[in-house]
């Protein structure tokens, strides 16, 4: 279930029909491809574009990745792709997913995928310090915490 | 360059980063998936969902396609995907595409894609009634050329 | 690391230029696919074509999916994808793989993947009884683990 | 037709369960895939790497592309990707392809692409000598036209 102490955004879009396969429905490859633009989108929505990540001379490589698949989607279905962070760290980041019928609002797949922050020379970096407060803004604040 | 004298329709989405390749562009074959997603758009703007078009015992297969390479497009550039008919059949139909950039509308890609009604069984069949009706109101209109 | 206590196949092939991205590598959804074609070549290796499990009415359906990102790989590599299986049950199955490179044997990607047999009508069904005496071969046999 | 004056090659692989569609055949995009995998093929085979053109500070973009669908494939069907060159200029560069089943020979779709040379600062370049030289060896040799 996505967390309710947190941001956590929503981008929708239709399924595509090359996105289906001979079983009718959503191939499952397609669904780390949503978590990609849910987490694309959750970058945006903060003003940490991941296009500026990268002229910066980082990559946030992806370590990790995991989905779990509960019902079944098909072309033309709108659906909505959420992401959040489920944990920053100074040079990697978790980020978990839910992807849901947009009307509904019904779970279809859920997942997370571990990144790590490198250099384009290959070495373990830092996140860069703009990225990283917006990321953090993503996060519980102290103060809501605290209420 | 769209034609001016029948309906084209325009849906926004961002480039995937999945979508690129090490060019640093969106890779060409993901275009003709484009295509494919602004004639969905096409059919549910004219509300001819093309889902219903499978479910009635039909498809409409794809004979042939073209492409044609202008400008390219990058991660997270907010493309316009335009469709329109260029020719209506009993049995055929012809979708004429322009990929622009969602802001400066300048014209990154051009194609068009042929299509042929099969029925489910693998005949080559009249275009349902009620799709065929749907598409012809995005033709010129008699009255329209008159004027 | 792939077991060596049961049968592991491997399939060779290079990566695509669209399977790349715009990072240079090989983009990281496109691994799924590779599991995917892994388990294909498995099934045929031990004479379980999942095309005739398709045909008698089932799907094996993917239910989770997981990788492991290790070393990168780009376009034009020679890779190998191996495949096992973790366990076997009588409605499920648990793929393993790995994906090297083919030359030097680096491990790359390591990933599992669950999966459910499903009738086409949608229910949890029995893996029909050839496809899973075919998957028992793969398995460690049982004068093997006496030695 | 695949021309009989000049150097086809051919490289067979399975049609992957990703690539099929709800249609249950593969879906019309990943041609455009299979004939780039098809020329990656045919430099390596006339020993002119694509790989090593990029390193040498040069693309060859795609201007053009298009495709033919005649027959439609499935799930594990073995096929063959045919190409060849249509053409050779200074600067562009026009392939062939055929996608056949690779046990039938039968021809399942054609089509072809136009390339032009560009330095990675953007510009209209020669193609490198060493490139041009192993692709004119694909073509009608003077001594074979004679005869």
């Amino acid at each position: 279930m996505a967390p309710t102490d947190r941001i956590v955004t929503e981008t929708t879009f239709y399924v595509r029909y090359a996105e289906t396969d001979a079983m009718g429905i959503t191939h499952h490859a397609n669904y780390i491809v949503y978590f990609e633009e849910a987490r694309s989108h959750y970058s945006r929505e903060l003003n940490a574009d991941y296009a500026d990540f990268e002229r910066a001379g980082y990559w946030l490589t992806v370590a990790e990745v995991h989905a779990r698949y509960i019902v079944p989607t098909h072309y033309a279905q709108r659906i909505g792709a959420r992401c959040w962070i489920e944990q920053l760290r100074n040079r990697a980041l978790t980020f978990g997913y839910e992807i849901v019928d947009a009307e509904s609002g019904t779970v279809c797949v859920t997942g997370y995928s571990k990144h790590i922050c490198i250099s384009h020379e290959g070495r373990v970096s830092l996140i860069p310090k703009s990225f990283y407060a917006a990321m953090q803004k993503g996060l519980p604040q102290e103060g809501n915490s605290a209420s």
